[in-house]
Formats: C-alpha cells, structure tokens, sequence
C-alpha cells in the first residue's frame, strides 16, 4: 500500500504507564496505519520507571556515574518500545522496535543531558520501506565513545522533533495527559481555554516558565527547522494545540496565556561591596556547579554596599547556599538570605511586543489585588513577577480575567 | 598498578538479587581487584527480572515476537550491570559497565536462543588497561541485522566462558547460591560431598541430566577451549568445584555424582507399524516444531507392530501431543500414552568407562529396593534410568550409597 504521508508521534509515560494504557496506545497506532499514514513512534518508559530506576541508583550510590546512569535509564524506553511493538503486532500490524543508537540518533558525550549531534536514520528509512511502523526508544542516543546517552528529563520530545526534522516528516504529535496547551492551567483558573494555535516562541515561554507540558528544547529545535508541532491527548480524539510560526493577526490576542511556576527560590547576597567584577564572582562560582540562575535584581547601591537577589531552582538551593557562604566570605559580603516561599507569575504573547502598555495593566491587576512584587523580569514576549508564594493562584486568576482570555470572551487589548 | 592476572567472574541473578546481595558482590570484586587481578564481571538481570519481563510480555501478546523479547530481557541484565558498576564506584574502585553489544559479542539471529558466533573484545581490552573493572551485561550480543539477541536460559554462564577464551583470562569463576558441584542434590541426599574437581564431561553430563548449576552449553564451551572453570558461591569463601580436563587418576572413584532429574514426561506411540522410516516421520515432525526428544526405546516387534517410547520436557508434552495426533493417523498407529509422573535418575563418572559393570551394580541396587526400571539411556561416561517419580529420592540415596560417594568413605570399585 503506497502511504499517504508520514507522522512522527510521541507518547509520554503517562500514556504507557500500564498493559490497558499500552493497548490503547497501539489501537490508536493502528488507526493512523490503516488510514495510510507511515508511522514513526516515540515512547517514554512506562509510567514512573526512570524514577524508580533513579531512586534504585542513589540507594546503591548516592551520586552514580553519569556514564552507569545512562545505560541504567535507557532500560525504561527499551522496554517500554518493546512492548508496544508486541502489542501492535497483536493487532496485526507490522512494527519493529529500535533503541536510540539503533535509530541512528548521536548525542554529545554529556550524560544525562547530552545533546544530539545528528541523526542517520538509515535503519528507521528501511524499516518504513519495508512497510513497518517504527517504535523508536526516546529520550536516548549513542554518544562519541559508543556509549548510550540520555537526553535529560523530556528528552523523548527532543526526540522526536528532532526525528521529524530528520525524517522531515508531516507532523509532529505529543501525545500528553492534556488536551493542548491552555491560556492557563485549568486546575489554577476555572475558566481556562484550550489554544487552537500557538507559535513556537510563546509556547518556549510557557515551557520554560512552568506550563511542562513539553520539553523547551524540543520546542527550540521545532521552531529552529519548523517543524509542525501538535500537543494533543491520549486519551481522547479532540485536536489539540498547532505549535507553529508567527501568524499575522493570529487570533488576536496580546496576551496568550498566563503561567506560574512554583520551582524557583529566591536568594539576596546582601551587602556586596559595590566595585566592578564582584557580581561576576557570585554568578561564576553557581555556574561552575551547573547551577542556573534566573531573574536577577540589583539595588541601587548606598555607602559603597549593594544587594543582589536572584532566584535558582528550589532543588539547588542547599548547594547555592553552601556555595555562596564560601564566596560572602572572599568578597566580603554580609549575609545570605533565602526564600523559598516564592512564585513567578507569567505573562506570554507575541503580540505584546507591539504594545507597550501590557507590563503597566499587569502592575496594576497586582497592585488592585494587594499583591506585591518582589522581583521582575521581561523578554520580547513575556513579563514575569517574583511574588508571595501565597498570591500566585489568585495573581493568575486575576492576570487571566483581566486580558480577557477565559472561554468565549474576546481578547481584551491592553491599555 | 601493574596485574597479575585476568579472572573472569559470573554472578547470577540470586546474588544480586537485591541491594544488599550487589553490595555484597561488589565488596567481593573490590577484594580481587586490591589483590592485584584484572577482573572481567559478568553479571545476570537482579533476582526474577527476567521472569517478571517474560510475564509482562505474555499479557500483551500471548506470542510476542522473539526480536522484540529480546530487546526486552536484555534490558535486565543492562540494568544490573550498570548498578554493580555503581556499587564498585562507591568502595572507589574504578569500574565500567558494557552491554553484550558494546563487549563486542556476536551472535546468529535465532533471536531468543542465540548462539556466539564470535568474540571482538576491542572495547573491553581497552577498558582493562585503562585499569578498569568491567562489569558486562550477560546473556546478550548483537545480531548480524545489529539487533539485541539473547543466548537463552543460563546465557551468562556462556558469556563468561566464552569471554575467558576470548580474552584468554587465567581462570573463570562462576559464583552461584551452591558451594560447587556436588555428588548428589544435597536437599536429597544428607551426606552429599562437594567435589573438589571434575570433569568437563562429567559436568556435562550432569547439567544435561539435571544438576542445573551451570548451563550446559558454556560447559561445552569450556571443554572445546579448555577453558579452567570454578563454580563457587558468592555467599562464602569456600573454594568451589574447579571443572578441568580429565586427569590421569582422579579422585580414584568409578562413579563422580548421582543426579535426579524431574523434569521430563514419557510419551509412548502405540500399534506403530514396523516398517523403516516410521520412527523417522514421528521424530522428525517433532524436531520441525523444536521439540528435543531423549531416552528413546522401541519395543520388540509383535505381528508387524511396534511401541516406540520416549521423553520430552515436560513443558513440551502437550504440543507434543498435538503433534503426535496428526502423525498417528498418517503413519496409522493406534494411540499416544503419557506419563508425566517419572523421573531419571543418572550415575555419571568417566572412571566407568574402563569399568563394565557399573552398569549392573546400578540395576541390582534398583531391583535390591524394590525400584522398576521403565527405560535406560547410557553414554560412555553416564546411565540413565527411567522410574517412576515416587521412587527418585529412593533410588538416588541409594546409589549414593551403593557406590560409596558419601562425605569421608573411600570410592567403591564397581563389581
């Protein structure tokens, strides 16, 4: 039978998390295959097995070898790929299962987070020919030394985006426990809607800025090769969110959706002696050790002394604070104050780079709403507030209501 | 630090069965290695993974393909790997994990029972001059099609014979939950005696006949390429059973060990007209279906008729059976008998082979204790019987006895 066209689709663990779930999976496999479509499949590992793997690992080591980490979690989507390739053979329909170095996919030697090099899908191009729907293991890769490298945390999207690109594939699905990406979180704000389309770069914002419904560097990959993008459900039939280019006039709104993310903690390097050079120190020595900073405020500066605040992951927090009493005491500092009970309420839009007024209507919504801002942050395309930890539900309510992004109501322009 | 001497260790899926056991394991890699040897580790999936994969496999698809369920069980023995490598890190002992692929083990593609078809141990030579423990993944290779294959059930044990050929290593220890071979089972026979060494033959002919401690096709292995083989335990210090080549007066005894063996069912085909090539059509129609067919008898021919009676595992009697139905009318005998109630009980010894009656003593004990001889098989270093499976244990002390292999007596001549 001569194909229609091909698709590469991704399922999550959620998706395959167990035999029913599996099944499921494949039935919907095996509808796209009879309507014609050749078929490259991505799957995670089944449900919660990198984390059980992960746990497993820090019992016997508490800092395993990245290397022995790999070859250890890459077990997950070899098995989960396997047997979703049995269960479509149950249904008659003619797979066959790869693992990422089998795919052709080459990563950098950066375990655990290791980058894609390239991709040589000679295998997966052969397996399609010969008519096979291909089940390819995410989330892992061969490295330089011929090592199995992973791709990091979500790395089964990189995965397959990346293929899509190499394949140059149709479409590429996320198959997700959502039905898309939504101007909210709808368990946060009731009337939260379902985005029919979003570009790359908003979409990049609300990944990075917490919407975790897909890996942001799959999305950078996506827009830098544009590549056709759809987050939908597995668990039902409805269309989900296009994630594409910039549209003129794309439905309008300035705003797109609001985010919130609950990851971050703040930290003040008080009293730093105010000379060129001693910021670059602090961030130096968190780089060193592989810690992100983010939003980054510096106070005016008063006696020669200023304050620097800064937010981190809350999961490297303890080895910020270690780090940094080492360097309060080389560049003379004060003290190191810390907060966790913080959060980061998000603006995202395109179209808010052609109006200004968007960061003063979103001051304005806090400051009528008694919350008060700690920090801020802005790109082209989004504004972010570091506020109480304890105002972050109602600030993203109150953010929604006021750009007019709840269901049904039209986009309400900023002032 | 320069080595005295390569040993290549095996440890089963019992001694790594949980945390601790591969803490243990490690501790005792560690000992070797601070005594100066180079050490190649093979290492089978933790406790019942691969049963626990073969059963997942089975929900979802009652014939899962055989490619794909190799893809899935090696992925215990990658996960065990990586974690005894893990564990070695942590006692600060330089370590690295390899699959069977990446060890450079070759095999045909009869997925699921593989055989080695060569060895290119590059990586791991190159690993064990950089000082390093290398803890490979047992029980796999790559396929000529670059696939994952499987040597089948007991594979490690061949992983690690053929890898001591390979990388001509000085000694190959195979660390199991027994201390070394014994002279009968000891949960039969009370005053059982761990031999200090056997034959390779001998060993063989006990593995085939039901000893079970190592796999019968690394024995083979081993004896081709005179590979020094000890079975030991990984719970103890006891210095094991060494399996060499035949040695001029060793140990003095006639017969080396008793073995029971449960495993098999008899089938007899009744009315078989005798006429030549009928035997033929019953056995090669099983042989089509990769059924192995042992102990075989055909009785006296009576008025152009013949039974034919044999034993096949017992997990292969009711295909068998479905199989024989079909033969039955072709070649128009008259009916198929069952009994899955015997068992074999073996002396093994290449002692016996200069001493004839052997045999006869054998018989005598079994009539003497009033035990019915239903079939008999020899080789020229073992005889079989066939009895019924009340009577096993009987037989077995027995012979024991009879031939004088209990703890600190002298061997007995055979009459």
């Amino acid at each position: 039978m001569a194909r229609k066209g091909l698709i590469v689709q991704k399922f999550g663990g959620s998706s395959v998390a167990n035999v029913d779930r599996i099944r499921n999976v494949a039935r919907r496999i095996a509808s796209y295959y009879k309507k014609g479509y050749s078929l490259v499949v991505v799957v995670s590992a089944l449900g919660d097995t990198t984390d059980e793997l992960v746990e497993l690992a820090h019992t016997i080591n508490p800092s395993p070898s990245p290397r022995e980490m790999d070859m250890l979690m890459a077990t997950g989507e070899q098995a989960s790929s396997s047997l979703l390739t049995m269960a479509l053979h149950r249904l008659k329909i003619p797979a066959v299962a790869l693992t990422g170095p089998q795919s052709g996919i080459y990563t950098d030697k950066d375990h655990t987070r290791a980058k894609i090099v390239k991709i040589i899908p000679k295998r997966i191009k052969e397996e399609i020919k010969k008519g096979n729907v291909v089940i390819v293991a995410g989330f892992q890769g061969l490295s330089p030394e011929g090592d199995i490298a992973t791709l990091g945390r979500g790395g089964s999207d990189l995965t397959a985006v990346a293929l899509a690109k190499a394949l140059n594939a149709d479409l590429c699905e996320i198959f997700t426990d959502v039905e898309g990406i939504y101007t909210a979180d709808p368990r946060i704000v009731k009337d939260a809607r379902k985005l029919d389309v979003i570009t790359y770069d908003e979409m990049l914002e609300m990944a990075s800025l917490g919407a975790q419904v897909m890996q942001a560097r799959s999305i950078e990959v996506g827009k830098k090769f544009c590549v056709p993008i759809v987050v939908r459900s597995s668990l039902s039939n409805k269309p989900g969110t296009l994630i594409t280019e910039e549209v003129e006039g794309m439905e309008g709104a300035v705003v797109r959706g609001v985010s919130l993310d609950r990851s971050e903690a703040k930290i003040t390097v008080c009293g730093v002696p105010d000379r060129p050079g001693i910021a670059a120190k602090i961030f130096k020595e968190l780089s060193k050790a592989g810690i992100s900073v983010d939003v980054i405020v510096q106070n005016v500066s008063s006696e020669g002394k200023t304050d620097i605040s800064f937010t981190v992951d809350k999961a490297d927090l303890k080895r910020s604070i270690d780090i940094l009493a080492k360097v309060v005491k080389q560049i003379k500092a004060k003290d190191v104050i810390t907060d966790e009970n913080i959060c980061r309420v998000s603006i995202v839009g395109v179209g808010m780079r052609n109006y200004p007024g968007v960061a003063a209507t979103m001051f304005d919504v806090l400051a009528k709403n008694k919350i008060n801002i700690d920090m801020i942050s802005t790109s082209e395309i989004s504004i972010s507030c570091i506020i109480k930890d304890k105002d972050g539900k109602k600030a993203v309510n109150a953010l929604h209501k006021a750009f007019g992004l709840s269901k049904g109501r039209k986009a309400k322009k900023a002032r």
